[in-house]
């Protein structure tokens, strides 16, 4: 059985780590070309909106949009974009993007071109990630 | 002040309408490139998740979910993908879009490539409309 890497993903990268939900866990994606990007991952091994129940699924979007009201009260973007998507890796996780009319593809989807990761120095993804969970406690 | 083209969307397209729902309108996209991408946008012209109160919210992604789930019932994709962007037009429409492991794009998401619009006959609007409110009505 192939391994799922959302399912690991918890454990094996403790640096990026921002909050433990009941629900879904928070982790600073790696690649911060755009400031903010953030993934809420189930901590289960499911795939679609609907194999959860009708409670599940809407502590799952009240964990999302909580994690996309810090993002945004935060880093104060144009707007939020959201994305679940799966298609690589089907283990539920939601991409929260802060978008700013002066970001590289603004307006269009982060996808629509290629780009360099942007990896920052340790102590600027503990500053990013510390802020971020300040966020949340204030929203 | 400037228009908002998806207020008046349900309006403007009535050969593309697929379900009138409490919180929500779903439409085919009329390029279907991507068969059955289908968007689900509220009737009230709101923006972020974190504006609605938690039972709108709800409400919204029940209908999503519904949807989402009727796509994948009809085409029996691989996975289906949900995107909430808005960076150009900002009020909420979902992008429900069912992804297939032989599709032009797979397994990136959508964006990635530009395409040609796929532009069907209106029969083939009118049959794939029928069959996927008859989806909807089974799930």
């Amino acid at each position: 059985m192939q391994t799922c890497p959302m399912c690991t993903m918890w454990h094996d990268q403790p640096e990026l780590r921002i909050a433990e939900m009941d629900r879904c866990y928070v982790l600073l994606n790696r690649d911060q070309f755009f400031p903010g990007y953030t993934f809420v991952f189930t901590r289960n091994h499911v795939t679609e909106l609907f194999h959860l129940d009708r409670q599940a699924r809407a502590a799952v979007v009240e964990e999302v949009n909580a994690v996309a009201a810090a993002l945004y009260n935060l880093f104060k973007p144009a707007k939020m974009n959201y994305e679940l998507l799966g298609n690589m890796v089907p283990h539920m996780h939601w991409h929260l993007v802060p978008r700013f009319q002066g970001d590289p593809l603004w307006p269009r989807p982060i996808w629509s071109e290629p780009h360099e990761e942007v990896i920052l120095a340790p102590a600027e993804y503990a500053g990013r990630i510390q802020a971020i969970k300040a966020a949340l406690h204030r929203t």
